[in-house]
């Protein structure tokens, strides 16, 4: 075992893109590394809205961790779910661990959840995307609507299941509304014999006055008027009251619909709750300008569950590129530490913000938006950007040939419906009801899924 | 709805190779045909176990049914289940549809399950590879033994973790276990740290004489041989006698392994007994000559539910051949139904039998083995064949690259552990349990995964 040497032990919990460059950023730090995280996959966060809408698999975006870290000799990776950190001991419980892990320096990096705001029970209908299989799970509801659709005697039914309702105008929200309009009247509409795909209904719904906040006021208009030129009913101001099995309740009125979406907010792992200190409203963790947590100096939290001000008083985004940083200064910090040196606060550094808009379309803002562009340019500058920072020669060379497929010839190659883990147990398909009605039966019944 | 043209209505059971092939047969035949899948998908089974060991992701083996017939105006593609065939009124029904789907022709090409021989308690600990699910289900266990080896301290229980068992000596167990020396030695071994993955120990049952009884007697000893080569325990007139949660008993023998998979033996759809026709010992329908059942020449029988013997008293086999030709003879016999001519009986052309045997092995059977040959040639025709029958641009040209990155980098492209869908539900991922702890634990609870 190679918790022999008397190395210092670095415990990195998360292996996304905060804990991976932390891990990466150690490589030649004369330490012991273990990076321990629930799945055993790095995940590409930003293209999983494409596995949602079919465009990509989910193999495309994912890389074993271990894989990814192979090279590196001082690193142990290990699966693992993480249900508490004891700073007193220095340790983290490791859930079916007997023995807690003994860290020296420890990098909390364990990521978010989207967030209901209290509504919990909203999940249920309108499932978020942060996960594979929440990926899955939505790329199952798009494909079952359809195809449940194509049952449907009922014209006021049929309508309601080809609705497709987003909630949340932020990136992930208008990247997905984006794709949909397109995807259902070129690579679906051939297929079916009963409906037309190209009556889909798509709404975005968005709290706040406009869409994609984090960029400059110009390219949110932009961005909506692209999104309606393609048919996407855009609605600023616009707050969810309730969502249930029938639709979405929006004040008074009501959006009959079985497919909302869920992009409107995310709150940190609970895991930080253990770390016992200052917390912001989504449970992110307050911490010093050099990324460790008040009081103690070996202890850092990254990315999404870092709240880090920035000098000029704004808060770092929860972005890739914030992650990555944040990972590499953490590394840096505790190689200082271990060399008797101070610890140097982190300043983030805004590469700037991307979103695309179906196809060919996309917003580019740089340096604040002193520098920004739309269309083409900011299309293909997505594009590069997006192949750039995925792992793997692999993953690059096969996600460019399914956007060089779908783009050319207008199709989606990924419309796998797999049946949930119960329901594929059984041996006997009869007995298992029409995979539509069964699903929605189900989540009547509380499974929720459909 | 198409429903209202006065045209004869085929119903044609199951998108797999028969019901496709029948469905394309009757492309320019005046009907209107209705074919109906549990799934959404046609599967491309012959190389599920490539998705099983993380060679190919599900989405390169598999494509829509709709999207394969889009093109075929006189067919509707519909998701479903059919709990029942009721001939007396001509119609089948589908679980949560309230009316029942009339038909004037038939066509049953429901498929099989594996079978446990009556020890359906077996696939708790042993899950056969019939879906895409079952084929995530056993990637899950390949990747997660290894997992749980890197945290194991216990040797014995290393071991066993480390060790896989295989039973069934037909084509996929014989695939199965070729695939895996290779796997653990080059693709996982850089990996981990904590174990030495060329230590596996993979162990073929077969409870015949002879592994690959389709093929003639030297290349069966051949492709024992190169098993052998491979470091694989190929064991004959071996029969497994109890399998549980420890591992799998042989008479007095114990071999203790938490990976076990069955490759053993089919039983037809449940669906067949509806049809109220004699059925052989594996459930399959015993059906005339012409493919159509006892007394009713509207009903057709066709690919692995069929029974069908061979003008020299042998039966058809249940390959994937077989079910194309029967699709088609199906189809025609229709055709001359309905312009009054008497149906054609059916023969089988064997167009002969190929089994891989890891890298750049094969075996291959030609005329009953009139012509045979081994090595790299019937290994290139392996690729060969399985590449042309695959369906879809996309697949072939994605499967061949998947192929050249495995062959060429001993990589393992798609080692993707997800959830179950009730554990992905949680927000929580902290309450999930570590990913190997839960599901043994779950299996121990009588949840059939890991």
């Amino acid at each position: 075992m190679s918790g022999a040497t008397p190395k210092a032990r670095v415990v990195i919990i998360g292996g996304g893109f905060g804990g991976l460059n932390a891990a990466r950023a150690l490589g030649k730090a004369d330490v012991d590394v273990l990076l321990i995280d629930r799945t055993n996959h790095h995940l590409f966060q930003p293209l999983l809205y494409q596995v949602a809408t079919t465009a990509l698999a989910p193999s495309d975006i994912t890389a074993p961790i271990r894989w990814i870290l192979r090279d590196q000799k001082n690193v142990t990776t290990l699966l693992g779910t993480v249900e508490k950190i004891e700073r007193r001991n220095r340790a983290i419980r490791v859930v079916g661990e007997p023995e807690p892990l003994h860290y020296d320096y420890l990098i909390v990096a364990s990521g978010t959840r989207h967030s209901y705001f209290g509504n919990d029970h909203w999940e249920r209908w309108a499932p978020g995307l942060k996960s594979v299989e929440d990926s899955r799970r939505i790329r199952k509801r798009f494909l079952l609507a359809f195809e449940r659709a194509e049952w449907e005697e009922d014209e006021a039914a049929r309508r309601a299941l080809l609705t497709f309702v987003i909630v949340g105008g932020g990136p992930t929200g208008v990247e997905l509304a984006g794709v949909l309009p397109e995807m259902c009247r070129m690579a679906f509409r051939p297929d079916f014999r009963r409906i037309d795909t190209a009556m889909v209904r798509v709404i975005l719904l968005e709290g706040g006055p406009r869409i994609l906040p984090a960029f400059p006021d110009k390219l949110s208009a932009r961005a909506c008027r692209d999104l309606e030129k393609l048919g996407v009913e855009v609605r600023v101001n616009t707050l969810v009251t309730d969502i249930d099995e029938q639709g979405v309740h929006v004040g008074e009125e009501f959006i009959p619909t079985q497919s909302v979406f869920w992009a409107a907010g995310n709150a940190a792992s609970p895991l930080v709750r253990t770390l016992d200190v200052p917390l912001d409203k989504v449970g992110r963790a307050l911490v010093e300008p050099d990324l460790s947590i008040p009081g103690d100096p070996r202890v850092f939290v990254i990315g999404d569950v870092a709240a880090v001000k920035q000098p000029d008083g704004r808060w770092v985004p929860g972005v890739a590129p914030a992650a990555n940083q944040m990972g590499k200064h953490a590394a840096k910090n505790i190689r200082r530490h271990l060399a008797g040196e101070p610890s140097l606060p982190f300043e983030y550094f805004n590469k700037g913000d991307l979103a695309t808009i179906g196809r060919h379309k996309a917003v580019a803002s740089f340096f604040d938006g002193k520098l920004s562009f739309t269309g083409y340019l900011a299309w293909f500058l997505w594009l590069f950007v997006h192949i750039a920072y995925l792992v793997g020669f692999r993953n690059r060379i096969s996600v460019l040939l399914q956007w060089a497929y779908n783009y050319i010839f207008f199709e989606r190659g990924v419309r796998l419906i797999t049946e949930t883990e119960d329901a594929s147990m059984s041996r006997h398909p009869a007995t298992q009801g029409r995979t539509g009605e069964f699903h929605a039966r189900g989540a009547a019944e509380g499974v929720p899924s459909w």
